[in-house]
């Protein structure tokens, strides 16, 4: 079978994998000084955001990424009070952390404001929570804001970046874990987006290496499925000041009074199993 | 991005997705009595059998299905003696189930003998227990084999099919679940494909009410990535004619002799973890 101009592929090109979405309908495209954006309207996922050729969201199952990005790190922290969210920009994230009321500021620093412009228009449920007054919106390099940041100065940081190429490189990077381990609190923790398990194992085996060798005392990796990333799998990896990335706050977990659409306490658990190929590319 | 003649491409119609795997050189066409059967090299997921224009399997991700349609189930079994496959003509279903030493006898009750041929020939690995003396090879159809088995005589059927239409629609139908209730022994299990979380929770609605509804005491539901199958995301459902699927052998399951690639004692029990809008679809 063919597919035609009005579907939207993404080819991951060194896998040899494309993933192609039906009916998309051009609605926006421009170039920032940082990347191209483009909004297309979906016949099947909504709307979608691509970044450089690569899908960013869709409406239909941003809700995963969101969730399991945000929800395992702030369960995981006795009292997340002071989060920070490194890129982020269509504020899905944010919307998540703002859920918990413990948190009591958020910055979200995003190095192009164009995708927070772009999602209060066309994803603007994502954006609901902008004008809480608990959020503040930082448009620059994430990096420098946390080399800026006070020493403990923060309880989470989460790492909501494009694939770890041009930009997004530095955040998978030693010294920037290093600045990050700085800010954090004895007790903070931080949430990175780490790829897929099965296309980028070895990154992810790169990510825990690198963050016990600045001072982080446990890292943790969790999984989830995602289908418009490449594999339709995606993970995130975790990493703890000090102590252990072992047990949550379950009971709030379970009476938490948020909806959520993907993530639940046995979700929370389950979603640290490792499967027997990863764990051995991670820990052999 | 635009995909030349050199990726294969299966267009989930109803969904409106599509994967691509690139450099598909076809090894081998053919039209059988019940379905067509291509064979294709793929430059980065190896070998790839597509039926009717759906792929069935590939080299590189078929492990996570064939040890997730059989650990968990014939782990969740106290001692399973004799075991059914209906489907599963690439054997490596099969393979999967004579890795359990407490296995006497399976049987592989395929309708296409051709599937089969063709697996011994381009995928020898998942035939590499074709020749173990517990097993048998029946190609004819499943249905009637089950109908003519005596009562109590199965101890786990694994149903290991194609998607839910034409020849295989049957298999997800109340009067072939009843007469598998009827063969399967008072501890017996079943565990079937049951398509995807994501796009097909419907379907897996159906199957459970079904299944209590012949008689069943308790169904559950899995879910697995897989790569090369629509959504990247996949399920089996498992069904216990007498009490309850809760708790497995998780020592023999820890010290296995066999290899796995997906499975382990972790992973068995966070599979039956439920995302949130999945728990909602199946229970509410």
């Amino acid at each position: 079978m063919t597919l035609d101009a009005s579907w939207f592929t993404e080819i991951a090109p060194g896998e040899g994998i494309a993933l192609s979405l039906r009916g998309a309908r051009k609605l926006h495209a421009e170039q920032t000084p940082f990347q191209t954006i483009e909004i297309y309207e979906t016949e099947t996922f909504g709307t979608l955001m691509v970044i450089d050729g690569c899908v960013m969201l869709t409406d239909r199952d941003n809700f995963v990424y969101h969730e399991m990005l945000v929800h395992p790190a702030l369960f995981s922290h006795a009292a997340p009070r002071d989060v920070l969210i490194v890129g982020g920009g269509d504020c899905g994230t944010l919307r998540e952390v703002l859920r918990h009321p413990e948190v009591a500021s958020v910055v979200q620093a995003e190095m192009d404001e164009r995708v927070t412009r772009l999602a209060e228009q066309y994803f603007p449920e994502l954006c609901a929570a902008n004008a809480d007054a608990r959020a503040r919106f930082y448009f620059g390099d994430g990096i420098q804001w946390v080399k800026a940041a006070p020493a403990a100065s923060l309880d989470v940081i989460l790492i909501d970046s494009t694939d770890p190429v041009g930009a997004a490189e530095g955040l998978f990077a030693a010294p920037f874990y290093a600045e990050c381990l700085r800010a954090l609190r004895t007790d903070g923790l931080m949430a990175q987006q780490s790829e897929s398990p099965l296309l980028h194992a070895q990154l992810i085996r790169n990510m825990h290496t690198e963050f016990r060798q600045v001072g982080f005392s446990d890292v943790k990796t969790l999984t989830f499925p995602q289908v418009t990333y490449p594999s339709g799998w995606w993970s995130a990896t975790l990493a703890r000041k000090q102590g252990e990335i072992a047990g949550f706050r379950r009971l709030d977990a379970e009476n938490r009074l948020f909806p959520t659409r993907y993530y639940n306490a046995a979700i929370h658990a389950a979603a640290f199993a490792l499967p027997t190929f990863l764990r051995d590319a991670l820990f052999r």
